[in-house]
């Protein structure tokens, strides 16, 4: 057996962080073995001084938009989608994905997630990346129909199965899928009907958009005569083990119907407020027992995938919308982006503990702004970012050392993606702005 | 005459950058000379592939507080204040003083702030730490006259103008100072009656918190039959060249005072999600054409001082409460976090043009997060983070290179406010928490 440990820092265990404690890996295996005191593997990684953390998991986001970033902000949703993010989607070639689903996956190795789920269009780009950087994540191809001819429809949903069932297992395991039709409004509900159980049939579970701007709930409500999240559960979209993104514009109903029928919620603070989508009522759904998320979302939303700056939103922008400032407090908070991810996400991860995924990053706490050091949860939260990761392993697998990433070359994806993005402003015709 | 270049970046000019141009700066008189190619100083910052931004303004903050960073979250204002901070802060010694902000002007220079606007108590502590920091500063000694004896409450009002009178123009002029009474409800009239036009004598603004909580509103409504911002103006308290921190809950009247008489507003988006407090009404503020700067407040409400986690802040915020997102955009975050407070706080700084004073910073671009530059203060409020800052030059003189700081021992001063801060927890009687 080879093995691999992280000794020395302070490891956090649920609220709190343990001092001074040393975690033994597996590295075939890709499970914690122990925690405890003097435990030493084959190669050690030196956590002294850090604190060693759960590798977060991004539980909603659209990885190569990273090629978008900047491309269209301070617009609202239905206008950033029509005329800037939908027109220039429309150029991205499969090498456009890989390339923007490589910068991606540097950037949250570098901001200490592991896992991730995606759901965008050259799936199978995307999944070659991943299995290269030795990230962990659920993919799914969108799916979209409406608008589209019947036989276009038809063919994207089919899609949607086909890489489903061909990724299901990828990267040593590390890919799952499941499928992902893009929201109630934008997927004609035959797709849904015809295809929902063909996926439940492979078992794998169903992620959508839902809620996410009040002009959303609207449109579904005047068309089905209920509310989106209502309409899913009537039809068997969402069931037990499925997950929708945002909703944001739930009422007490649709809370009641996400926590009785163990539908997981995968909440996106940034996203939200940038395209002034609302806020999701983070405290009801808690305070109802739904299983709640962290998601960047894409970063032409956002504009960042680093999940501390989506867990300091979500707790201040929680208590504002719940007029409590102890509401969607650091633990829950810290909770969301960790086992909340994993257990939407299916995953054994989420806690630094035997017998689950060794997936963690390490954080230097020797800075400023994290002095002093008190209770970690709350300074994971208020105080630190992703630039402060020092070390990230995902599966037992050592991905960046001492800030280096070790499974990808920084430099060059960043120089291909700069130049891949001037080329993209070139072919619609538009002018680079700095 | 002594100069300085920095040399080869992209140059913040208002909405846009200029590529690739070169800074030259007088480092005697600490003013920028020339922006254009070719300039060479005695000296030399090498900013190649970097973005040059005029150093950010912190126009409200308790900077010695960095000492309470997490030692109190998660609870709303009052019982915030009541119950840990004004318990643990009646336990500051001088020296802890001193310590916290040697502990926050590194956490300063290494985001890239250059000038911050501090009220708090022991202030001759946060002079002579920012002396030597090489920062700018406009300091003042926090008055309280509400529930104390009449002696005490009296010569706490006059350290306020002893202070102000013998640090104006302190550290070579990089310390102006203003009278800075706490607020409305916590300051007697009499004593506004009293020291104010005294203040104005000796030409010092004066700097409040005001209109904080709609508590705060209505305690002044029910004491004096009208809201802060009325009474401000009414009684003389605030005027032209003046500046109010907060403004969260203020009405149109409120609004149209504050842009009639010149009364300049100081936002705190973060410490007021925090505590719950609410949200300024930052799109309608701007709108009336109030001058509006940014502030983290403590790192006890925040918690860090990173003025980029407050411009993103600023922005996400302020388009949530104006259901638009289009409000608050990119370009007048920046202007509020350079331009907005530096007029606040009657600097001449905040662009980077020749006979403004050479207050810089340098943000390196080569990283994911950063990748594609497009619109570069799209970037800096939606992408980049305090860690990216490379270069911090204020005054003329460079504070911190290749992310070293030269003026402070950064490694001894984290070590130090650990120790200190751990102190203080022991004599509190609090274990400390991990």
């Amino acid at each position: 057996m080879n093995t691999l440990s992280v000794t020395g820092g302070r490891v956090l265990r649920g609220d709190l962080a343990l001092e001074f404690s040393d975690v033994l890996i597996d590295v075939e295996k890709g499970v914690i073995l122990e925690v405890g005191k003097s435990l030493r593997g084959d190669e050690e990684i030196d956590a002294r001084g850090g604190l060693v953390i759960p590798g977060l998991v991004n539980a909603h986001t659209h990885i190569a938009m990273t090629l978008l970033r900047g491309y269209s902000d301070d617009k609202p949703l239905d206008k950033w989608l029509k005329e800037d993010i939908w027109p220039i989607e429309s150029h991205l070639t499969p090498e456009d994905v890989y390339i923007g689903s490589q910068l991606a996956l540097v950037e949250l190795i570098k901001s200490g997630t592991t896992t991730f789920c995606d759901m965008y269009f050259h799936m199978s780009e995307v999944a070659r990346a991943t299995d290269t950087s030795g990230m962990r994540a659920v993919l799914g191809q969108g799916v979209v129909t409406v608008g589209k001819k019947k036989n276009d429809a038809y063919s994207d949903a089919e899609k949607g199965l086909e890489f489903a069932e061909e990724y299901n297992g990828f990267a040593d395991g590390r890919i799952k899928t499941a499928f992902m039709p893009h929201s109630i409004n934008t997927v004609d509900l035959e797709y849904f009907e015809e295809h929902i159980p063909r996926a439940r049939a492979m078992g794998i579970p169903i992620h959508i958009h839902a809620n996410e701007t009040l002009e959303d709930v609207e449109k579904t409500i005047k068309l089905h005569g209920m509310r989106p999240i209502e309409l899913a559960a009537e039809c068997n979209i969402l069931t037990s083990g499925d997950f929708a993104a945002h909703c944001v514009h739930v009422d007490s109903n649709e809370i009641d119907i996400l926590a009785s029928n163990g539908i997981g919620v995968v909440h996106c603070p940034a996203s939200n407020m940038k395209l002034a989508s609302g806020i999701a009522p983070i405290q009801k759904l808690q305070d109802a027992g739904v299983t709640i998320g962290l998601g960047t979302d894409g970063a032409a939303s956002n504009n960042d995938l680093d999940l501390f700056g989506e867990m300091r939103d979500a707790a201040m922008v929680g208590k504002l919308s719940a007029k409590s400032a102890s509401a969607v407090n650091a633990t829950s908070v810290v909770s969301m982006a960790t086992v909340g991810g994993a257990k939407i996400l299916d995953i054994p991860a989420g806690r630094v503990e035997p017998g689950l995924v060794a997936d963690l990053a390490v954080l230097g706490l020797e800075a400023a702004h994290l002095t002093p050091v008190r209770k970690c949860v709350d300074l994971l939260v208020y105080a630190a970012k992703g630039s402060d990761v020092v070390h990230t392993i995902c599966d037992g697998k050592v991905l960046m050392k001492d800030k280096e990433i070790l499974t990808l070359d920084e430099s060059k994806i960043i120089a291909t993606a700069s130049a891949c993005a001037d080329d993209l402003n070139g072919r619609i015709g538009n002018k680079r702005v700095i």
